[in-house]
């Protein structure tokens, strides 16, 4: 089994092409190959299925995969001219092997890796995804930029960082398809404790969120570290820095424009419009290869 | 360039094959692919250079990789049967890109590779080290088996665990080629703290030491808990392995002999001679493959 391995701003996947949905990717296989030690190691596994292969047929296939999204891409933002219905499926797994709905970093490796080895007609395109069809567009500056769905301000919220007792912060709650508090801080942020996971109100974060610390450094600037509900701090988060960029935007008056976010993995550039974000920055392919072939058995037969 | 990884237990490499000692493996390369998240990720990097072609000449050879190794075999232990002098130096690179002399569990995994890929013939061969030669051999239980070198015990030692105020815990020092304070417990291992550094005393370890927590389970078994020097709880350390069986061994009054020593990345074997110690277990190749041509051009120029 063929793979690569690529990561965006730090946040790492490893790549599987499997056009024909016939190579038996299992939830106990992604997480093997995740596994940092035993494994390729990754944050996630991005599995490039052709939408017209997904196995079980049409009925099985998830939300914008079939010829509903011929008709999705509005016309609007940076990625209009995509064209087609998607002819790829983004299928994302978790570390863990569970199935997500997207990832801002992912798909735009999954854009660069398709483009550079001839698999997608670049530079721009739409990729299916398990959030419905997201338009990609290889830059002419290097970077890969990803339509990131509804942005949905939620109101005020609260978090206390370091533990019961510790530091309150007071933030906006943001939906990007999945849910943030982003904090706007006017201290350094080296300063501020992501140790153990921020303590959130469950009345307003039921399942949980991500919580993002951001500190507004010039105008359209801001910078942003990140505690992944689930993982811990980490180098990067896409959908965090569109809540990042949406929450600095309010707070500024404006509810459209770039920012540039600067996380501890590297630099992305958010680009707000009424209704949709989109997300710009580095994605970097590291290495392709082979799996070794008696590996494969024993993590095969021991996810089975 | 080319590349593999494999693993040891749960302690990972990048393998690279060098034959001509021609391709520019920096410091800060080695690092950049070592890197878990923006390059491969390992523990280290096991670089193999045919001795004879090693650059700079003998002069620049280091110990093990001339002529004086011919006669390093010694004809005992479970390799004897090694032979010639080594035709392949094992250059190996801590994650940071710094030199070390030597990795238990890094040769075994370099020696499954070299014979797997049919560059050394098997199933016992030497390969030289900066710790002079070391005799492998692939086992036919599937297991490999690298000689450790001299184990030397030096006497009682003390460690406090969990930071200052914490608990002490008694044990003996031990090199095998690095220091270590193997300290034999009477309680389930689970319950002690190696989330920070174990407290040494400067005296008895001037430049640090690995500490393991180890466990008698049973005649000739042992579990281990392992906090390597610089990197912190592992899941295996090859050398702190040895240094524990040779810790239990004195204290059931033995000097020679097998334990099978419990590891959280697995299991290994620990085979103790009169002046030397044997490291047996699984090595696994996961995958091979080239690393992205545009990665390496830019992690080449960064680490210049």
């Amino acid at each position: 089994m063929r793979f690569a391995k690529g990561h965006g701003t730090g946040n790492d996947f490893v790549i599987l092409v499997d056009p024909a949905d016939d190579q038996g990717l299992s939830p106990g296989l992604a997480a093997r190959l995740c596994d940092r030690r035993t494994g390729i190691g990754a944050d996630g596994v991005l599995r490039a299925v052709r939408t017209e292969m997904l196995a079980g047929g049409p009925g099985a296939r998830p939300a914008g995969t079939g010829s509903e999204t011929a008709a999705a891409p509005n016309g609007s933002g940076p990625g209009a001219q995509a064209g087609p219905a998607p002819e790829w499926f983004m299928d994302y797994r978790n570390s863990d092997g569970s199935t997500a709905e997207m990832c801002g970093n992912g798909i735009r490796v999954f854009a660069r890796y398709l483009a550079g080895r001839g698999l997608a007609a670049g530079p721009a395109f739409t990729v299916a995804t398990r959030s419905g069809p997201r338009q990609v567009r290889l830059d002419e500056d290097g970077n890969v930029t990803a339509e990131m769905g509804a942005v949905t301000m939620l109101g005020p919220g609260r978090a206390v960082l370091g533990g019961p007792g510790g530091q309150a912060c007071e933030g906006l709650r943001v939906s990007v398809g999945n849910p943030h508090l982003a904090c706007l801080m006017d201290a350094p942020l080296a300063g501020f404790d992501l140790t153990g996971p921020p303590l959130l109100d469950p009345a307003q974060f039921p399942a949980g969120g991500n919580v993002e610390l951001v500190r507004v450094t010039g105008p359209g600037t801001a910078e942003m570290r990140v505690h992944e509900r689930g993982s811990g701090e980490t180098r990067s988060c896409g959908t965090g820095a569109v809540a990042a960029a949406a929450a600095a935007a309010m707070a500024a008056g404006q509810d459209h424009g770039s920012w540039h976010v600067s996380v501890p993995g590297g630099q992305l550039t958010v680009t707000l419009e009424p209704g949709a974000g989109w997300l710009s920055g580095p994605a970097v392919i590291v290495a392709e290869g082979e799996l070794d072939d008696a590996w494969l058995a024993a993590a095969g037969a021991a996810a089975r």
